[in-house]
């Protein structure tokens, strides 16, 4: 490769889409649900078959291939100067139900622009990184976005590795089963700054059609798990005001996260996406009922607010059902701001290309908000069609997807000059 | 045995109490939940298991043993004339949680009748048969009391075998995999009358301190499962008002279902006890929920118009939250009334043993209530301490429990004379 003449102005660059979505499809192969979706939850057969595929990328691509402790896989390609590198990169975990394009149109994206680069001849003055984030859906384990979390040192390695799946498998020992327990030091690098392409997973570019949201904030996220205990007893000779019905209580907790969210309106979102009863049988009064709540703002007072009134709620449905609660917290995340100057630079950069493009806030929680506790840091979004995600109709057009890479490529030459 | 001198004088006749608490031990080590209480779903190696350890009772008891295509398992005792026989008898499954003496109470108990006559050497006129039924809760294989349902013509043996378990396995296949797939003739008999002895598992006897109830009539049950059909879609980058949520539905469901109950008062019930979500992730809006509603009342057209707004609401919702709302029938069964002679009789015998009595109706179903349909038939109850059923710590004290049986024994000799 000849560094010193470049076979193309950078500013005419633009990467090559087919090969973009050629890989793409063959990741999206791995663990196929059949249906256009994938299912390939983290640290699992699939995963690591995925990981494997990447890895063999990233090598051929000439990136030299380095994975730390808690299973994050970094590949590095060298600048023209030995100083912090500019990363990118995103996650290839699913959830059950997935889609393509969630998480790994930001690592596979990001290889997009290696390949460019390396076609173009072209070397920055700061190296680039390329990151794949463990365990960044938090659908195996609890929290989400756990191997950027650790590498930005928001919670202990030894605390990670002992989490426990749902389906009761310690992290530690599955990284270990599946070959990626690195030993990379963590953190790795310190960014000079991170960039990372995501589909936006919901409906505003969509709606507006608009091809890139430069994304400016997210909003916090809280996780809990609620445990309701009462009493089985027979559904048939158990009068209504004698029952301490788990299955009710749970239903009950359900409807009143519609009503919160309602009443508080704006942008806050509450979800019960998991709901477990026990004995789970016709003709018996549940015992226990498990279930998850997840509730959402970009303000983290009112947030908190929600979070008060919902633990009001819990109190007073115990008092008047006879049963016990307990209630687990499986995730907190403030709301996040990301670095305006790299926000901008996404701006620009779009309109330079020729793209419409918004500031907006992510609902979903990234990798990036991690990041962004050690590094200026922003996010690219592309449309979702139909803002439809976490399912296997989740789509983006394949404009879109290389719109998102080219503007991917740009703000890094940019932010690696 | 020489049936022409009995021992000892009919009137004075009582069960060996430590006898029937003894067998009730036995049966109950069988699917021991180590908690006290039991697991036998029906025709699982449990089940089996326990059908083997009553058969060989009747055996040892000099009773004929014959099963039936649809696994009921008969013991006969010879009367001195060969007339239509008075039966008797319950069921030995139980639901996941179950305790030690629904339904096995009315089998052993009907063997310490048994046991009883013989040590007495006392033959009675009509022969005596005791059955256990196969699959009474209903908690593997829908619906409930599925054996004395088909045994009384009210569902054919085919329809009966083709049901599918929780499980997924068909239950003529399960029959014929624990030996319990029999030849008798479909039915066996036609009784004369029916007897059945049960634990009341509700709180009515044991509230009011009496020991024996005269049951005179049965709840009407309504059994449907629905799916609710939504969209999975991102818990975060939803909006509320955009959302198709099959989660948030099944638990309006539920909390509908309830405040249903409450509005008709009475003695209706209604209760929510199994319910699933997929892909029950908590970061996934569900996209499909599947649930059991269980309704009763004692009034048949009450039951009907319950059932009607349940229905009408189904349809509101639908089209509320966007989301498809599919209900299948389990079972339905119309409130059932009791022979008043048999019913008189009981209270005379628990009046001449010296028992408090009272005229009662049941919550539950039973298998009686299918007899019903072809023989004048009643029921037995004994106190459930503070009404637990479906629960390890379902209890009855062993004073109630032999008192149960000694009104079944003199009820018996009564009928069979």
């Amino acid at each position: 490769m000849d560094l010193s003449a470049p076979r193309r102005a950078p500013v005419d660059l633009r990467v090559d889409g087919a090969r973009l979505l050629a890989r793409l499809d063959e990741l999206a192969a791995i663990g196929s649900t059949g249906d256009g979706g994938c299912c390939r939850l983290a640290l699992t057969d699939d995963d690591r078959a995925g990981r494997d595929r990447v890895c063999s990328w990233m090598r051929e691509l000439g990136l030299e291939v380095q994975v730390d402790a808690i299973g994050n896989v970094f590949g590095r390609r060298a600048g023209t100067e030995d100083v912090a590198p500019v990363s990118t990169g995103s996650h290839i975990d699913t959830v059950r139900t997935g889609g393509r394009y969630d998480g790994c149109l930001g690592v596979l994206g990001a290889l997009e622009v290696v390949a460019t680069l390396n076609e173009a001849g072209l070397r920055t003055r700061r190296p680039l990184v390329v990151g794949v984030f463990t365990n960044e859906e938090g659908a195996r384990f609890a929290p989400d976005m756990l191997g950027s979390l650790v590498f930005a040192g928001g919670l202990s390695l030894v605390e990670a590795l002992d989490r426990v799946s749902i389906d009761g498998q310690r992290l530690g020992d599955e990284l270990v089963r599946i070959g990626y327990a690195g030993n990379a030091p963590l953190p790795l690098f310190r960014p000079h700054a991170h960039v990372e392409l995501h589909i936006e997973q919901g409906p505003v570019l969509d709606a507006e059609g608009i091809t890139i949201g430069a994304v400016e904030n997210l909003q916090g996220i809280s996780w809990q798990e609620v445990v309701v205990e009462g009493q089985s007893n027979h559904a048939g000779t158990t009068p209504m005001r004698l029952r301490h019905d788990a299955g009710y209580a749970a239903a009950a907790i359900a409807t009143f996260c519609r009503s919160l969210a309602r009443e508080l309106g704006g942008d806050q979102v509450a979800t019960v996406g998991s709901l477990t009863l026990h004995p789970n049988l016709i003709n018996v009064i549940a015992a226990r009922a498990k279930l998850t709540v997840d509730l959402r703002n970009t303000d983290e007072s009112t947030l908190q607010g929600a979070e008060r009134r919902f633990a009001a709620f819990l109190e007073e449905l115990a008092s008047t059902e006879g049963v016990r609660i307990r209630t687990r917290r499986l995730a907190r995340f403030e709301p996040v701001v990301f670095d305006a100057g790299v926000v901008g630079r996404i701006g620009q950069v779009a309109a330079r290309l020729g793209h419409s493009c918004r500031p907006m806030t992510s609902g979903a929680g990234h990798d990036a908000q991690m990041m962004a506790r050690i590094a200026p840091t922003a996010m690219v979004f592309v449309p979702s069609v139909r803002g439809i995600s976490h399912n296997a109709a989740e789509h983006t057009t394949p404009e879109h997807l290389k719109a998102g890479a080219d503007v991917l490529l740009h703000t890094l030459l940019e932010l690696a000059a």
